[in-house]
């Protein structure tokens, strides 16, 4: 770099700019005008100068990427190419590219346990977006203790020392359920597990709506969130007990596409026979047959808001936790 | 960094091993022994030496990153959340993980025209991985020209300077079209666009299938590739001419998906009426109902291929073009 008889401050001020906006230019930074850093990139070419881009992040100590960890757990068979993680990500990495970064995609392998060392340290990312809270919250705790900047998508009434985007899960819970019972559904099935942050606000949500329902009965079937699951546990249901259940209220679309493949499979009538409502709103609650109602959670607002926290932490402030409106789409099978 | 009295080759002749392990043992790189990785950060913590890993890949040029490319079409309104191309996006997040690299996720907006420039010479990564050919090659060609290493995922049968990983097209196209015939379908549609290299590989081998079937009828229906347009395009002809096919070939999931919903909703039935195959297996071939016969496109095995073709070239060979097995999974639909 030394070599260089032309330097960055140099050439900026040959273009008539800021160092910072000469760096951005000759980086191909999407936020400058195109106008400008075609100019820019003329005046560095005629100067025969050449900025790297390894050695400008090191000067700058930014390296304008932003890392996405997906936070699975090792017990669940909920897979990174979960169809609603997976457009999380998407919304994120959109997001993240309006703002002039790129995405870099971890799973936690990458990273082992020292999130900080590996990205921050390690100047791989400027800052962190996790995708699940998960059932334990420590490594994310130990990172954002270190002082990573952070943010998390997940239940955004947990207690954290992180900001935390998510939906109101509760109101979710709640708003589903009393739809299936406002459409006559009275022995109702919530299917899912309560023990992660965001399903068991879920379920918060789901008896709240059953304390003035005192004809309604509820019964918590505990499955790991896969469609797999589902479609076993009802059909073992129908074996078994035969149809014990009117309405199901499923803690995701997946899980709910999995119950509704074993209702049709033994000829039980969605939604004559039993109503049911997901959650998440994926692609595929509308291609169903009969289409699949949902809450759907605004994973683009979502994930603007998350870039948007993370960036004012690299700016030095401390954004709080944020909740995302839910909004009930009823479709055919309730 | 030449403040410290400890260097990188001195720590490394401590430990008894290559500075490029040491190196790697620093960067936490999976790659090496979890035991040897510990020694060495230990020496490393006893000595005070700290290993920036930017200033660490520009000593070494490397960035330890792999870029993934999603190559969508402006005019098409399948977009970067299409569960097939993220399947393929996290098939090769674990493939690239499992060699020690990480993967930068990007779409033409933040890289523009640029590719070598953006990428290669930015150091922002080492290679790239370009899912989808689309109808356009030039931005590819033109990187490849310029030295990038580069891999794509599409049709391995295109002529190129560069090795495309992707699966036997036209046998799938062939192996869908003898089963609808099989099964007694005779009045055959193509739902899909050949114009995409991969697309029109399918629909040679839809051809090459009725070429020996002389009783049976075939109509090409070109429509974008979304489950939205398959649809529409069914709505379309049910409503105008009745229902004047008994089969159809649909070029994704998708949109073999999209059909299916537009033919459940005017009593049509799948399989009796219609047969239906797709492509891809997605999970949602599996979950809908009734179960969507597919061919299975080994996206785990691509995956593999496509970063070992790009270490190739990293390492100074020249890989050649590859294509995969592909599978019939015949299911309810057909």
């Amino acid at each position: 770099m030394s070599g260089n008889k032309v330097t960055l401050a140099s050439l900026a001020k040959l273009a008539g700019v800021s160092t910072s906006t000469a760096s951005r230019a000759l980086n191909n930074n999407p936020l400058i005008k195109q106008e400008t850093r075609e100019k820019i990139q003329k005046l560095a070419k005629d100067h025969n100068f050449s900025l790297n881009a390894a050695a400008s992040r090191l000067r700058l100590q930014k390296t304008n990427v932003i890392a996405v960890i997906i936070n699975l757990e090792k017990e669940t068979e909920q897979s990174i190419d979960d169809p609603f993680l997976l457009k999380v990500v998407s919304d994120i990495n959109l997001a993240v590219n309006k703002q002039g970064y790129e995405l870099l995609l971890s799973n936690s392998y990458m990273a082992g346990d020292d999130w900080h060392g590996y990205f921050i340290s390690g100047r791989r990312a400027d800052g962190l977006i996790v995708v699940g809270q998960g059932k334990q919250q420590q490594k994310i705790e130990r990172a954002a203790i270190q002082g990573t900047p952070l943010v998390v998508w997940g239940d955004p009434k947990t207690q954290s020392n992180y900001p935390i985007v998510g939906s109101d899960n509760f109101l979710g819970g709640k708003t589903a359920t009393e739809h299936l019972l406002n459409k006559g559904a009275s022995k109702l099935l919530f299917l899912g597990e309560p023990a992660h942050a965001e399903l068991g606000e879920r379920y918060r949500g789901f008896l709240a709506a059953l304390e003035t329902a005192h004809h309604a009965k509820a019964e918590l079937v505990r499955i790991d969130i896969t469609s797999d699951a589902a479609y076993g546990i009802i059909n073992q249901k129908l074996r078994e007990s035969g149809l014990t259940f009117d309405g199901i209220f499923a803690c995701s679309d997946m899980v709910a596409l999995g119950a509704m493949k074993a209702l049709k499979e033994r000829y039980v009538s969605v939604p004559n026979d039993v109503r049911i409502v997901g959650f998440d709103n994926i692609a595929m609650a509308d291609i169903s047959h009969p289409s699949l109602s949902t809450i759907a959670q605004n994973t683009k607002v979502a994930a603007e808001l998350l870039v948007q926290k993370l960036l004012q932490q690299l700016a030095g402030e401390s954004p709080q936790s944020e909740q995302v409106d839910i909004t009930l789409i009823q479709r055919q099978s309730s």
